[in-house]
């Protein structure tokens, strides 16, 4: 079955990714989960872009903060569709500059961007992906998507 | 086979949207294009949210400018992949507003957001999408990127 | 008489709208609270949205964080003046988020958006909205004004 | 009837703000058009922002570009609802400089803030603001709403 | 001799503001301190702008966060020099509201404005525009840039 | 009498300062003119700064585009009071980089700001801090003042 | 004797990157100019990263715009010190994009960045580097700056 | 051997900027360290600029907060490659001031920028820049990179 892989530039992002590691595990999906560094082990990423396509990887999940180069230097490489999650590192100026580093792509080369620190999202969307063509998780989706209706409807109980 | 919607906020956004529904159509996949504003046909959309995935959509690409609520209002009713394009339109707050309204959607409901103006990435990435489990449109995805690096590598010719 | 909706896309926000709730009903005026998510419970929000004039409900403040899309939707569904309230949520960029996706809106459907996490003032400009054509809430404004006039006074006292 | 003052800070922004008495003759409702300089004449603001309510004015709309304190000083002045439009003037540092000295009142002063030079929405905001008590007027916004729809209907068409 | 007031829109300005009397008293300086809020006390705002220059005050400084008005609306009363401090509010988006709303006045109105929160800079300029005139104080502020001088050279010692 | 130095960075921002020359000269305060830069010759800035005040200056007024280091080193080495003009030049980032560079200086050495390309304001400022050591000057400024008003009220004629 | 290394992502980039390359050779240094597209050409730039140091490279300069990965990607790859500049291409946010992912490099991986568009100062920098351990390229600095000087000093002259 | 001057603004920005310091004594190269505040003691920056190149000194790092005109006024006075440091200071509008009044240097005057509080970046660049002319100093760089690729190797082991 379809893999996501969920790599991150550095150890420290792992809080921010865990939530599209733990929605993906949910929606029973494989997760491949690495640290790629694109400034500090580009020989490494390089490896990873240009082969995870023929290693069973059908979505790719990548997460940095600052300047953040992973994402667009893996679509770069690849194939496959590539999502990429801004994380509001330490010295971030207010998470900016990653948001901007990983939308704002040229012509030719698209990253798939969500909000800052939004990996939870990005999870979803690579299950959507997969879901595009596969009918058992874009039921789960379904299913999913219910359950957020029913804890809202819940919480506005009592409130009048 | 499958089919990528291309919907947009307003008949202004054309221009700029233009730019999705070529590149689909250069590499083969079918386009579905349809003007639905979310402020002004809510009901159209709200139709075209809850049913595209049942009428033979896979991918559906939205743009809109402003206070841009289209791409994720689409995502709020579809189990679909939704690729979002902030258009700069021309009261927008140097498209900061359409960015923004388009890229930071609450956790359970993602936007794949792609650059101000990226409708031609949005193209590609519906088509990256429908690559992940479908061979052919992978392939011609690397072919169409062999072609840019090549036109790079033209370009830098006589230089020195 | 003329009853206000006050509405929000998470519980979450409660906190901050509960400004809302308190001044009007120190101006005594009926207030509806609900929790209505434009992503979440799109149907409930479209049923809000659509059916909220004939109800009873004279205005609406709807407050909401991020890509903040509730109040504009409710704008688009709804021939009542709706008040939006930039709710600064835990992932947003400073708050300029929710303020622009909610302030931008496109001609024709107007949201009356106030400062950021400015509950208290969507409530008092819903009075005003009521007191336009009812003197007794009218009255009570400029009542409501002469207090905070008269605590700055005090304040003022044994400065020099 | 109910009447509607649309006030600017220069005649400068009339070409801004004639939209907001364009939509509102539309509607038949009675607009009473000054020039009021918060900056240059702040006693005859003074002296309107005292007695609007008293000379037959239901709403106010003031519009104001750059270091903007009109919208924000009426409402000081007056128990009516103010509406807030934002003018890009020549000088502005890309309209923010408007939008958030107009946007960001303190708690007990509210004001209606639409988007930037968003004057039509302003008078449409005004007509609602008067439509909540006044069934016509509602009746107009909701003919007029189904015009918008209408519109982006024709627009969508011969468009696959 | 030349006195300067320092007003401040809100008590909870006065941390803030502080820093202008203490240096202001530190070079011999009279200071007159009040409460004027803008939004919550036109009246007695209009009062101080109109009749400060007759009241044996030469220069005037003015605190205000958020949609600061006070500044601005003081500048446009009164024929003295008004500095405007941009306080850093509970509610400010970051402090941009404050500093845009008390530094982008319109031609014919200047407000001298210095850093967010500096009001320690507001006092000696004060103290600068009374010794654009005043020896003895033209002499203080030379010996006080002496003094900040010295602490430099002091903290460089034993670096190396 | 009292003399205004208005200084600036380059030939090109004279457009833009023109106006400060031209409001002084119109209220009849003299006026000394030099280009002066901060990073192409900080040795006549060094001097110009050391000594302006020996040499019958008042009030200097600095203008500067991008990186405008200009008026604060100016400020560090005169105790006279320095009035900083941001101007918009052509690779500015909207004027951003200017205006934080001239407003945000450190305690102890103020220079007070006046908004982006407002040299005009600059001019009335200078004015202003004359006037508040001298009748005739400030009496000019409450002239120029009701000239302001009598435009505004010319301009509103004839609109209804 | 030590070469400069010109590498710009796109030829639309060269219009602004001739300036560095007009400076360096205006000082008689080598320049080596390509393009190197880091997104769409990765081979490339992989190659020329690892090997600019053995091929006679001392300094390299790099221009990108939009999601800029080009300077911090060569920056990971050699150990050469590399020179950013951040172009304002076509769809850029007002150059905010390009600036934050040239700028915000995380720890250990500089790229020495210049203002938006300054190519013309990446070349002076790159002559300044080469210029630290090269007497004659020190001295053609120090000439170059006391041109600058007397400019300046020739366009001040007949101004009052 | 060539030296590196780290200087800094005031002494509170050593925590800082001590990671220069760090990084350039574990790479074997000499360090001076001092505090020069341009502000407060022009007279020491100038003799500083002035001299420093004459003093045995290859490359100036300089590191400032707010209006940050160290970096930018010490370039324009030595021939040396100055790397400016944003620092983030506790009235900073989130370091934006910093970084653009060291980043927009105008034409002639580059320095060298790196990200906010990016020490460590200007410790590594400084010898980056003294390692192209020292075949030493360059390995310690090629192994320090590698030291950093090893722990992200390191880090990586055991996710999955």
């Amino acid at each position: 079955m379809s893999k996501v892989a969920v790599i991150m530039g550095s150890k420290s992002d792992l809080p921010v990714m865990q939530d599209a590691i733990d929605i993906l595990k949910a929606l029973n999906i494989d997760v491949y989960v690495d640290i790629v560094s694109a400034h500090r082990t580009p020989e490494k990423m390089f490896d990873f872009g240009m082969h995870a396509h023929t290693r069973g990887i059908s979505v790719i999940i990548a997460g940095a903060g600052g300047a953040a180069h992973l994402p667009g230097m893996v679509a770069s490489l690849s194939p496959l569709p590539v999502i990429g999650v801004p994380v509001k590192s330490s010295n971030s100026i207010d998470g900016w500059d990653s948001v901007l580093s990983i939308l704002q792509m040229p012509g030719g080369v698209p990253v798939a961007t969500v909000a800052l620190n939004g990996a939870k999202n990005a999870g979803i969307l690579a299950a959507q992906i997969i879901g595009a063509s596969n009918q058992n998780v874009q039921d789960a989706i379904i299913t999913y998507k219910e359950g957020l209706k029913t804890k809202v409807i819940e919480s506005s109980k009592d409130l009048n």
